[in-house]
């Protein structure tokens, strides 16, 4: 009985990703500058990169929607600016 | 046959997404301190975050192995520190 109480304790943690872009027209200086040191370093076939932001997050719930809920509620309170960056939540 | 032509330019871009995380050992102050801001704004279920970083890189090439390989090259030269990193690549 003990032993399942801990094998339930194990399974109420979920881990979601969340992967922040800026929005397709917001200038990227910090991508722009990753892109010119490559082309320095002789990497010449690249067009383009862009960075963003990647967060792996721990949930105390066994639930998934739930999780996701929460997950998007941390998102918007801090990780995400939703004027210039868009956002994608992925379970893991 | 110029349209034939102006279709296979757009076709030579390829699109890859690299995901970098702190390797599991290695301390992520920065993560930290963005689960202590959440904690104390209210969001008490939250166990751990771990921040990383993520990329998005247009490729000259029609090829998805010569792709990956360019991307992994630039992987490995610029955006990773195989030391306390691990990264991840994958067609977009």
């Amino acid at each position: 009985m003990e032993r399942q109480f801990q094998l339930n304790l194990k399974k109420s943690k979920l881990k979601f990703s969340v992967t922040v872009t800026l929005k397709k027209d917001v200038l990227d200086p910090q991508g722009k500058v990753v892109l010119n040191t490559l082309t320095n370093l002789g990497m010449t076939s690249l067009q383009n990169i862009r960075q963003g932001k990647f967060f792996e997050i721990d949930i105390e719930t066994k639930d998934q929607l739930e999780g996701e809920k929460k997950v998007k509620e941390v998102c918007e309170k801090l990780l995400v600016n939703l004027i210039i960056e868009d956002y994608k939540i992925n379970k893991l």
